[in-house]
């Protein structure tokens, strides 16, 4: 705690001169840094003060101020009196000021403020002298009065506003400052009589005592439990602090040519050049957050007040020319003068930052470079996906997870066999399960949205549902679902199959009844940000396929190849399903071959279309990863009819579904344990690949698989799957008499390959990194449980982030690098990417950039969000990102 | 492969001179090293020469021979000859010699010999005017041809033994030495014959083309599929090679004063002062070998040989002498004249190792560290279990893997209920189960061996049974239980409830009936050599005791405190289940403490009996780790049980059991998981903990808690753990009014928390490495589930050792290695132990002294063999080891 007593603790402002700069965040706060600012810059902002942030968790800890602070406090008061002509205490001309929190993050009304400190039973006879209105002067009192008690004594707001409310209604009137001022005074009073009696402590007259009350109940403010809350959401480090701002008075309640108000420099919503904000007439601050009275559209100011309109519109373009981007404001009008409280970077739709960003670079404001820098990634998520129209009447059901994000209304049905004949046959059908399994992938396809009652943001459902871009509200609250009877319940309502509801995998929330629904548009805008950003990355971006269609999709959203093609998701549906099961369950190698050649021209078909579609982009394709008991059915009666099926005893096949059991599947036999056990299978596969790869490029087409062997935790396992691998390619361009080039690979998915990359990358060409297992594993950590603590643990602070959503890079990531440090001292030219869930995630995305990987791969519609994180990335790795960023 | 053609390929002994040594046994392999040595130090040696093993492989790549070696091997004939004053190919006075494989490591019987090379129409001649005995002559032939016919030319042995014994019965005798010469020389023709036909090529008559041949045989013998079986199952390198040893012959065939033997120098099951040993007379080496005679004890030939037997007993007394330790030795008499063919270090029981290490210190020949470092410690495992007495008759049944060693007998019962109760009266019972659960832990306790069908090395079964020292055989090959019926069949027999059988842990051999057992018996012998290696050994070894039973176990094996001690344990039988039980289903936190206010009684007792049983030494105890569903029952009918029990809803308990279901509980809720949201817990177990310390330590007692916080992934779980157990630890020692010194640390078991070790170091006090989950998180294999594929894995060479057995160096090693460096980087005082299964493996022992860990801890039965290996890791540290280890 060296700052405090080293750096000055106070920073004036007024009178054109400020001690702090727009810079000085850290210190000022965001609102003190802007009123510094606009100061400086010649923007009209009554005079004040601020202490400086890093005080507060001092005071905090200690509950007293430094010595040299009050030496401070009395210097800029004065300063402030001198400049403004104007009195602490004095009862001929006072000087009133208000005291508000302000921390280096914007954290609306989560702290407190106090308005017209200084007044006491002194000073407001000079107030009313110098606005010529005792009920204003006696207003403004009554008002401090109870400002004071309620954030310096902590007292209820409920007995003093019981006590306005009796002289309202004694006086048969219906506004505060229509009261008569004998009444008014009678109310202040009453009001101090209730400080006394509640708070044990007189109400202080003395205006320095008032300060030094209101100085340390924002601090206090810091650590109410809304703010603590508030924090911990929007991940704001606790040891940040919040400034004070002692600021100089101007009142918007004078009269009809006074007023208060807030607006954006452009609409946040669409991003259009125009003022787009509300303000009352004869109003203060506080009667804008209330709500008691309805603020009036900006515009209509034009009319009201011309010469203030002008002076705002004069204002905004000053401010957004100097800190290059759009503001939000904070403004009073006193007398027709137009005052700044406060100016910030406004915050914006993903449509807006998109618009805005190609307007400012049309404008000159900034380059190409600082658009792409500014545009929140995972704000591209507004563009992609359908939204619900914000005019929508809404009858909230219950919140979940929002697993994947969009919105969609459907029918409600309860089987993915009926989802996936009602969706054929072009009805719009949600599906609706307590959890999905693969089984269910086939009615997922067909559904327009998938609602579960467990499951986490990496459950099936949830990772399914991002592959397919498709809403999916996981783990809603509440939710009971009785799959035989084809209803579910939540909170106290039933609703049933054919039921209309509408999810929004955006927000997690689920409605009854059919939403309105907003159209997802890819502008002229969206696509230059995102050339622009192409311009900038280096790292490139693949998409996670398993289907031509979602290669098709990652095409249009510019993914540069596949980074990550699932074989298994291709068994999951009708014949295959049979002919995979067929292969499960065969008792011999013979048995496991027929159905082997079943599935060989299917995966073959399937490879060929993904590889037309990827146009000679690389095709990283995964050989079979999950246990085998995954395609097999659990129920009885599913089993019975697999049986009769596969012609064989039922008890035969119970058994056979017995033995595959795995107490830890996620620790069990699957990824290449399957494929050195099985070596028919991963040959079978491996075939599919070169013959589809041959066919594609004897027709000229260009192409280039990368064959990657899952879960290598030893060398010797992905020599023994790379032996089969080059000996079918090789077979298949003697048979074809035409030779396709190709890589060969791991993922590193497991601590121990990540540990022994070195020896590996003796034979893998390329390593992929599965962060979703990698997660599992360093942490010992299932996802498919995890979701029975993790909340716990984020809300308690145990964790920052849940390790499957933002990369754990303290651990996992540790494994990561060492693994890419590792593996390129064996290979220098080792290729590296990640396809993991992480792969979109905008911090993953730069961790690789900083690791110097190749690319990311991740889910389609997450392609452009990677390639604007990439773009981000590149621009850090020079240090461009940090000066753009370091605006207001 | 720049050796063979820069060093000698051929070394010559003979006439008291050797060009090599015995340290040169990776170059001559054993048997030449020993014959080097031999001729050196004056033993009588036929003389020789070797051809080095480094050949072989040079041999096997390419089926040449290098140019050079040719000139070396006529060089060194030629000393043969004038040596032996015979001449190979002389129709006089031929040289005949053997041609005997003999790599750096014994592998006795897996490769080719051939005798009396040299021998042909002309030369057969010339040794029937040496020898007198033209019967002999013939015979010899006859053996070479049979001999050579089948090793060089790779035929079957069948039709030779046919010719022969058409020929015997012929002439109506039994023994082929009293074949007439006419016949002898028949069958010779009829071999060659033979050969001509089956082989396609003439029997070679020129000794040299001869000679070449077996060369060439011998090295191809290095890969004949059982050489190559052996090595895998004893860990020998395919690189090593054979050497090749041609020597000239000598006759143990020229009558009743000639013969042949194998003697070792004292006795290798008991370790008693005198040979042991048998021989034959008028015999060659492989009729010892092929068992057509029965061998006579060696003792016998101190009568009928005894100037051979005198001499036999010198060059024992100076072998061992001059290698110092025990030697196994091969000898042929010819016509009363002592010739020693081979001699090396001399296999033994465990038994016998520590006898002969200590006779030898008391001899003066070996010193104290020597002893200590020549005894296999795994081998200690024969004098602390019973063993199965070597002359009872056995009925085996099945065998499966040998996962707690020594042997019992019992009759068999399939319920831990019933073990218990019949255990208790009295009853030698065999629990057998398809696998053991922690609901089996009382049955087990009571019983004398467990069998299972299912689980591997490290299966609940496994695990438990060798904490208690009981004897295990898991995964028993083709049992199939059938719990309901009471009985077991495996292998087409039925064994029923009451049926006696016996187990054997160490082998891994199940046997029907009662065998008679050997007791152990810990000899002066063994102490002796324990206090030696207490002296050497830095690392120190604990216990992992769970019971004040297993703490005085270990305590009498020389544990210097509890490495680890399981509180979970504690809470498997009796009415401490009941009382976890409620625990767990418990509504809310009032319930849970109810229930853990019975618990907390029984646990302070147990930790006080085990405190007292430490006297001092330190106890590291963790809290509590398994997932809670593990203590619940499975079964409907023992749901509806509890159900009653608790007065419960069984529709309501089984509610509670389903949710707690877990698709990986190995990654699920569990270790300090269930600590952070359920503090009560921790709370309880550190209440318990420190009420126990403080009343011994009220009574003078000394006691040195170390409390470990289990399944630590991140420094704010322990730290959150930390702030409970500090707490409630001052609360004990204020309301008891003394003070006791304690550690607090954690369990490194996640690569999460060896990755940020330094971290965790910052707050945890010690670090114990938990092998057992870490070996299955870096792997990303569960244990449980491994034995579908690790037996495949390690029969095709995937990987090496079961890491689950043997302690992966490379990878688990490697986050060990990293996690004891960060953590001493934090704080340089770190305790640094490892408790799980590897603990007591010798190889993992050395690892751990190697990075300067504090301790070891293993189960009870273990304690001396880690101490021992401790030992020995010190001297390896000072290297001593690797001189001692070098001996023949």
């Amino acid at each position: 705690m060296s700052g405090p007593y080293t750096q000055p603790l106070v920073y004036f402002f007024g009178q054109g001169r400020a001690d702090g700069t727009a810079a000085m965040k850290d210190v000022l706060g965001g609102k003190g840094a802007g009123l510094a600012e606009m100061t400086t810059i010649g923007i009209p902002v009554p005079p004040g003060f601020t202490i400086a942030s890093n005080l507060c968790l001092h005071y905090l800890e200690s509950r007293q101020f430094p010595k040299r602070l009050q030496a401070q406090v009395e210097n800029a008061l004065q300063r402030l009196e001198s400049g403004t002509g104007k009195h602490l205490g004095d009862g001929d001309n006072p000087l009133l000021v208000s005291v508000r929190s302000g921390a280096a993050v914007s954290m609306p009304g989560m702290m407190e403020t106090i308005l017209n400190l200084g007044l006491n039973d002194v000073t407001v006879e000079g107030l009313t002298r110098q606005s010529g209105n005792p009920r204003f002067a006696w207003d403004s009192y009554r008002r401090f009065v109870q400002m004071y008690g309620s954030v310096v004594f902590d007292l209820s707001k409920k007995p003093f506003e019981q006590i306005l409310e009796e002289h309202k209604q004694r006086c048969n009137i219906e506004r505060d400052i229509d009261l008569p001022v004998e009444e008014m005074q009678a109310v202040v009073r009453r009001f101090k009589q209730r400080v006394r009696e509640d708070a044990g402590k007189e109400f202080p007259e003395e205006p320095l005592a008032q300060l030094w009350g209101a100085i340390a109940a924002v601090f206090e403010s810091w650590n109410t439990r809304r703010a603590i809350d508030y924090r911990k959401l929007h991940d704001i480090p606790d040891s940040m602090g919040t400034a004070v701002n002692i600021v100089a008075m101007v009142f918007g309640n004078l009269g009809e040519d006074s007023g208060t108000g807030v607006t954006f420099s452009r609409d946040p919503s669409t991003g259009e050049q125009t003022l787009y904000g509300e303000y009352l007439l004869n109003a203060q601050g506080e009667d804008v957050v209330s709500g008691s009275r309805d603020p009036l559209p900006i515009g209509t100011m034009k009319e009201r007040l011309p010469h203030a309109y002008q002076e705002l519109e004069r204002v905004a373009r000053t401010l957004e020319r100097h800190f290059r981007d759009v503001q939000d404001m904070e403004f009073t009008i006193e007398r027709g003068n137009l005052y700044m409280l406060q100016t910030r970077r406004a915050q914006r739709s993903g449509h807006a930052a998109v618009r805005i960003a190609c307007d400012m670079v049309d404008e000159g404001l900034i380059s190409e470079q600082e658009a792409v820098a500014r545009i929140p990634p995972n704000d591209l998520n507004q563009l992609l996906h359908p939204t619900i129209d914000p005019h929508s009447k809404l009858d909230l059901l219950t919140t979940g997870l929002p697993a994947s994000p969009g919105a969609a209304c459907g029918t409600v049905v309860f089987d993915a066999d009926r989802a996936e004949r009602l969706g054929r046959a072009g009805q719009a059908v949600i599906l609706v399960r307590r959890e999905t399994s693969p089984e269910d992938f086939h009615g997922m396809v067909m559904a327009k949205a998938i609602l579960t009652a467990r499951g986490g943001m990496t459950s099936h459902a949830a990772v399914v549902a991002r592959g397919m871009g498709k809403p999916c509200v996981a783990a809603a609250q509440g939710l009971m679902v009785d799959e035989k009877a084809n209803r579910f319940s939540v909170n106290g309502r039933s609703i049933t199959e054919g039921d209309w509801i509408t999810v929004d995998g955006s927000t997690g929330k689920v409605f009854a009844g059919q939403a309105a629904l907003i159209a997802p548009e890819l502008s002229g805008n969206f696509n230059r940000v995102m050339k622009w950003a192409d311009r900038i990355m280096q790292l490139r971006v693949r998409v996670n396929a398993d289907t031509p269609g979602d290669a098709h999709r990652g095409r249009d959203f510019g993914a540069e190849g596949i980074g990550l093609c699932r074989t298994e998701h291709m068994f999951f549906t009708g014949d295959r399903l049979v002919a995979m099961r067929e292969m499960i369950v065969a008792q011999d190698v013979a048995g496991r071959q027929r159905a082997l050649a079943k599935l060989l021209p299917m995966q073959r078909g399937d490879f060929e279309a993904i590889f037309r579609a990827m146009e000679g982009y690389a095709v990283t394709i995964r050989l079979l990863d999950p246990p085998l008991h995954e395609f097999l059915p659990k129920e009885p009666h599913e089993i019975a009819a697999l049986a009769r099926e596969l012609g064989m005893e039922t008890a035969t096949l119970t058994g056979i579904i017995e033995r595959l059991h795995e107490v830890n599947p996620m620790l069990g036999l699957r990824g290449c344990r399957l494929g050195i056990i099985y070596p028919e299978i991963t040959a079978m596969q491996v075939r599919a690949i070169f013959e589809a790869a041959c066919t594609v490029a004897a027709r000229k087409g260009r192409v280039m698989p990368e064959v990657m062997i899952p879960l290598t935790a030893t060398v010797v396992e992905f020599r023994k799957q790379a032996l089969i691998v080059r000996q079918v390619a090789e077979e298949v361009f003697q048979e074809r008499q035409i030779t396709v080039p190709y890589l060969l690979g791991t993922m590193i998915e497991l601590p121990r390959a990540a540990l022994t990359a070195d020896e590996i990358a003796r034979e893998a060409q390329f390593f992929s990194f599965g962060t979703n297992d990698l997660t599992q594993t360093t942490w010992g950590l299932s996802r498919d449980d995890a979701g029975r603590f993790l909340p716990y643990y984020l809300e308690h602070g145990v964790i920052e982030d849940d390790p499957f959503q933002v990369l754990d890079q303290a651990g996992v990531g540790k494994l990561i690098a060492m693994a890419c440090d590792l593996g390129r001292r064996t290979r220098p030219d080792l290729k590296l990417g990640i396809c993991g869930e992480h792969g979109g995630d905008p911090s993953a995305v730069a961790f690789c950039d900083r690791l110097g990987m190749n690319y990311v791969s991740c889910s389609p519609f997450r392609v452009p969000i990677a390639r604007l994180a990439a773009a981000q990335a590149a621009l850090a790795a020079r240090g461009t990102m940090d000066r753009t960023r370091a605006t207001v």
